[in-house]
């Protein structure tokens, strides 16, 4: 008689539990690990591939394989490229073999599951890369994000991945944080919506994605990377969690635990963040995955026993290990009592229910057909993003600048024309001129200009000596388009950690990206001292910044006449950024993070509680550089007939009903664009100290010249309530200060009242 | 018959309760209300001395008066000086008619209680004046800040005042703070030490303090003043609250809530923290003060409601007002039933109570005799504190100077000669010609050398044409002494906002003290272009840091000869600092903070968790520039047969018993001195994440050459334990890493086990 998990008419959760009944200790232990790197599971020949020993003796070992990581990773520290990884019908022969190669050594063929690395995009050959994070944050634009997370997740499901996994969930508290391009901003609800986008794409295209981290990661100390986050249950909930919030009603089955320790309590070892909180309020029913080699890092907390650490994660809710011992050492931790069998079989079952949600044991393999190229032309979501993302802060004038003219341009700068100092941190090599730099993009949106280029400096190196040269060029030249930021691209000589974050050393060109952080906010290297040699040429300038994180310029936006700022834009984005200097696009971004003045102001996020007489200092001014939401364009836009009823009652709000907004955009201009209509709050008491202005609303719309459109707003009670001081999410009576704001520009201010019934 | 509470025979409790009963309610809310500033409450012209009319209202209006706050306030805020404000006889002479009118008013005859501000000394004139909290920190040395504090509290009692105001609660986390002065430094422990002697040298005194300020107000965001601690419970336990601790066991009968909230919650209306934590954990039975106007700051969860606000402090706790006007809404609060009478009587009875206890009812006047006058002669507590908190830093071999020696000494900068520069904040105006300047000091000191002295430049000035001047000196000189640091000196046109806080703004000369944060660590004004043409002038400099905080001054660190560093030392710190140079002092002065290298690397303090990979930056060394807790001496000490047991278990240690690490001292070196032995620990596993070191034990003590010392360090449940995942404070098992360091070096490293039994 054929097994009862064999049986595809029964639930994945029946199947689940009768294969769980099967397994030895050793074969459930196997189902949660995820050991191996699975770009070193094989070695390609040409056309010839072979599983690594690694592999073949990593599934002996446990009769079986839970998850394969990375099998189609590439970059520097997977050392794979185009002549030795996967591509077309290599991946998938690659990935047939190795779950032929795991179906034959269970006992009863469970197949793997594989996950894979894409952060803004897929980390592998030929992998569509989305503008990163903190771009998508900046378009304001949610339904883009889930359309460019849709082509994402249609590539990988071809290449028979699982799991996606897709930083979504950090928010930007301190930019010096190298990872501060991972995150959608600063902002909670923004950051909310756009993971939660982020999963419907990963929906649409039929793939599970693991939403990562949870939670509080970008509340580091001091802006380093997988510090301690010391803040308090209050801003955790109002801050940290709605990313994940959104992104469990969104559909997200796998949540990744992050680095960090939130007051003294790792997350990784914190049953009350990864099962009561995620669980039980959330109602997330999927997987938690560990962090790269996180779990050994609970050893701070066993005295170094791996083991222990492995059960401590266990026990706290983490269900499949990530590169760690620790996961490796469960037969052991069970056998020693550190943790019950059950809480090992709990997570056996999910991911055996995940597997048969899958389909996998029904179609494990894949067909061997050619897998789809995504391009700018047939996928043109990641340049679409990549125009709505770049914010124009300053205009004296000059952009947009005429295509139609003979202009002599200079264009200077390190990041002028460095393909992959636009991509970010989490990426794969390009093919051979694969992608549009600021350079190319220029070329193309100003054919009658002379374009001349000097890259003047490197981004982190501190020789000058080709500054004379760039001044030169802009002395000869009608104008300059002065291309300064960061990289974080590994394709410099960058050397790796365990969990292949970047270490910091000598060799280190990158000024971001994973595990390199800055003391300073400053542009790294001779930047500076470029920018001001190229002022002191008496010529027109736009600056254009290209960066993962937020620098404190404050002297290049007093001296520039044009500033757009671009974080990495994309494969395309240098097209983009051209576009929008020519007038081609009409710039719509808005800033997703505060731009500080100084590194000495942090914190500068715009949501401070309203018992902190914001950056009062007696050097400096008491603003941001630039403020968060903040953004210019071409045209002009007007907000009209404004309604707001006056008041609603708790009532009405706990039982679902909403306090509408609404108001007329209307574009007053010579130009069509999109407007960015936003709603900020400021609750003016209750039993908690509320922030100054909290964002609750926001909607981009694209407006003919002239073109008048009405929007509405809702708040309801995720909008109008707040943690109280029971620590119980519910509406408080009181009267709240409403602002309507367009790209940061404030043009309506009201209030309401929430009334006690 | 006479009432009840007349008679002396009972006790506090029982006449308090008594006279409660017989009060209406208005008279209660009198009771609880500190709302005049003292130093208003009066005009003095020449001998004679009468009561503001705003006095005699008061008074009148509540039918008495429960606390009054500084009368003998003299600063440029209270805008008295030796010509206006109270000295000697007159001073007595305005208490006894201030007390008269008070008595003469109320229905049962209550006496008022006193408050007065005393930081680190009595802000009033003639008062006696110690270095600032953060000197007494690098001090070391809790016995002379008890000493210190008893000639401050004999001096008060003197004067008739009841409770001091006295900063000591506050754990310096953020240099930029304007505040930092008043800390006694980053560390829990050595505040707590140094906390609970200053109230012990107010028992010896026979003066009740009112610590301040609970809790947690040095976690600010961003440095600024009474901005939100946004920290969670642990961190708040660990680093925040045992200074409190150690105030309420040594017998601290007040205690003033701070400005900040913690987490959303304002310390005014946070009854966890000022009855569950405060009386219920610490056992406090004393009064809880409001801090100034900080009651109507709840407005902002009031939304704008006095009464409200007045009412929630009380409910949360608050016992007393200051200047607010929300408790004088209280009445209005009862009959409103914002707030039980019951919480109000509770309030008026601790007041009561207080009262009876100073014995104010039998003896409510003070004897018209003179008032001693404390001076370094016949209080010379001040000015040893002085002389052990110098921190000598570094030193190349250039010190000591010899005194026998004709040397040319070049004293040169905005610190040199200028004696309000070297007292901090809260500070009344000195006599003339009183109190020692650095140039003062070094004059005596050096009777054979030739001394001439350039200031160079001002504090915050950013001019530059004196600086040739000083270069000028410091060329034709054999050796240039270079004071340089900040200045928190009300005397220099400073503005005030309603708590006496300076006001940010063009006028401002000081660079720190209350109200005064700064966004950058560097020295301000003209001082690093001072620096650098002295050091152009190529002689050997000895550099002299004077200030309230710790600055980042790399450059100047690493090319002086020298570096002294002395936080705010007090009316006679000229003397301290040229001893030191001379030799005459060998220093013995440790950071109680670390000193960063840049404000982009905060925070810096060297207790971070183990999680927090310290100062890991791209751009950045990953220590700071001095680390806590070191100080050089002109003497070598050695550490000799240690002696520490291997174990001992959790319930010895729940049972009081109490692990000891013996050594002996040893000054190897030519000149006595102090040795400064820390003992510093690290737990190696639990339930939490630990920090990467804690000071758990250390002892100032003097050496003869060749002189041995044997120490005992004992490590108890208080040291060992920690607030563990359930937020209990116990002690785990596990390995303990041991530490003995002289003056920041490591000089054993050992380790000790916790045993389940």
């Amino acid at each position: 008689m054929k097994e009862k998990f064999r049986d595809s008419t029964l639930s994945p959760k029946e199947r689940a539990k009768d294969l769980l009944g099967r397994l030895t200790l050793r074969e459930k232990v196997g189902q949660v690990n995820q050991k191996l790197y699975g770009f070193n599971s094989y070695t390609r020949d040409g056309e010839n591939i072979e599983l690594a020993d690694s592999f073949r003796q990593e599934v002996e070992k446990w009769g079986g394989l839970g998850v394969l990581y990375g099998l189609y990773r590439a970059d520097p520290w997977a050392n794979k490229d185009y002549s030795t990884g996967l591509t077309g019908t290599a991946a998938i022969r690659a990935y047939n073999l190795a779950q032929k190669y795991v179906l034959d050594h269970s006992r009863f063929q469970i197949p793997m599951l594989m996950s894979t690395e894409c952060p803004h995009g897929h980390q592998a050959l030929d992998g569509y890369l989305l503008p990163v994070n903190l771009a998508m944050g900046a378009a304001w634009n949610p339904a883009l994000v889930e359309d460019g997370f849709t082509v994402v997740g249609r590539q990988i499901r071809e290449m028979g991945v699982d799991l996606a996994l897709i930083s979504m969930l950090d928010v930007l508290r301190d930019p010096r944080w190298g990872r501060s391009e991972e995150c959608y901003g600063e902002d909670p609800y923004l950051c909310a919506q756009n993971a939660a986008a982020a999963i419907r794409g990963c929906v649409r295209a039929g793939v599970d994605a693991v939403s990562k981290h949870f939670c509080a990661q970008g509340e580091t100390t001091g802006g380093v990377n997988a510090s301690a986050a010391r803040i308090g249950e209050r801003e955790l909930r109002e801050i940290h969690l709605p990313p994940m919030a959104a992104a469990a009603k969104a559909g997200a089955k796998g949540v990744m635990a992050a680095y960090n320790e939130i007051d003294g309590i790792p997350c990784h070892a914190n049953a009350w963040l990864l099962q009561d909180i995620l669980r039980g309020e959330m109602g997330f029913d999927g997987i938690v995955m560990a962090d790269g080699v996180a779990i050994d890092r609970l050893n701070m907390l066993t005295g170094g026993d791996f083991a222990a650490s492995g059960a401590a994660a266990l026990n706290a809710g983490v269900d499949v290990s990530l590169w760690d011992d620790g996961f490796t050492r469960l037969e052991e931790a069970v056998q020693r009592g550190l943790v019950p069998e059950e809480r090992l079989d709990r997570a056996v079952l999910r991911v055996l229910e995940m597997k048969f949600e899958c389909g996998l044991f029904e179609h494990p393999y894949l067909e061997e057909k050619p897998l789809t190229v995504f391009t700018a032309e047939n996928a043109p979501q990641s340049l679409e993003i990549a125009r709505q993302s770049a914010v124009l802060l300053k205009n004296d004038g000059v952009l947009p600048l005429d295509p139609e003219k003979p202009l002599s341009i200079a264009v200077i700068g390190p990041n002028a024309d460095a393909i992959y100092q636009q991509l970010g941190d989490y990426t794969p090599p390009l093919r051979d001129g694969e992608g549009i730099t600021l350079l190319d993009g220029v070329h193309r949106a100003f054919p009658n200009a002379k374009v001349c280029f000097a890259p003047g400096c490197t981004i982190c190196g501190e020789e000058t000596d080709r500054i004379g040269e760039a001044a030169a060029l802009a002395a000869e030249s009608d104008l300059v388009i002065l291309a300064l930021g960061g990289s974080s691209s590994r394709f410099a000589g960058a050397e790796f950690d365990t969990n292949g974050a970047a270490v910091v050393g000598a060799k280190l060109q990158m000024d971001c990206g994973e595990g390199v952080d800055t003391a300073s906010l400053e542009l790294p290297g001779a930047q500076n001292a470029l920018a001001e040699a190229v002022f002191a040429a008496g010529k027109p300038v736009v600056s254009v910044m290209i960066s993962g994180r937020p620098y404190a310029i404050p002297e290049i936006a007093e001296k520039t006449d044009a500033l757009l700022w671009a974080f990495y834009p994309g494969p395309w984005g240098g097209q983009a950024i051209a576009e929008v200097l020519s007038g081609a696009v009409n710039p719509s971004g808005c800033l997703p993070v505060s731009i500080p003045r100084t590194a000495g102001q942090l914190p500068v996020y715009y949501n401070a509680r309203a018992s902190y007489d914001v950056l009062r200092y007696r050097d400096l001014g008491n603003t941001p550089l630039f403020p968060f939401g903040f953004g210019l364009h071409y045209t002009q836009f007007m907000v009209e007939n404004v309604e707001s009823a006056e008041s609603i009652g708790v009532g009405a709000l706990r039982g679902g009903e909403t306090h509408t907004v609404r108001c007329t955009v209307h574009n007053t201009g010579c130009r069509a664009g999109h407007a960015v209509l936003q709603l900020f709050i400021q609750g003016m008491s209750g039993s908690i100290v509320r922030r100054v202005r909290e964002l609750k609303g926001f909607e981009k719309l694209w407006l003919e010249p002239g073109e008048r459109k009405s929007v509405e707003l809702q708040l309801g009670l995720d909008e109008l309530g707040v943690w109280n001081r029971a620590m119980q999410f519910d509406a408080e009576p009181g009267t709240v200060r409403l602002c309507l704001a367009e790209s940061g520009r404030p043009v309506w201010n009201g209030e309401m009242k929430i009334t006690a019934e």
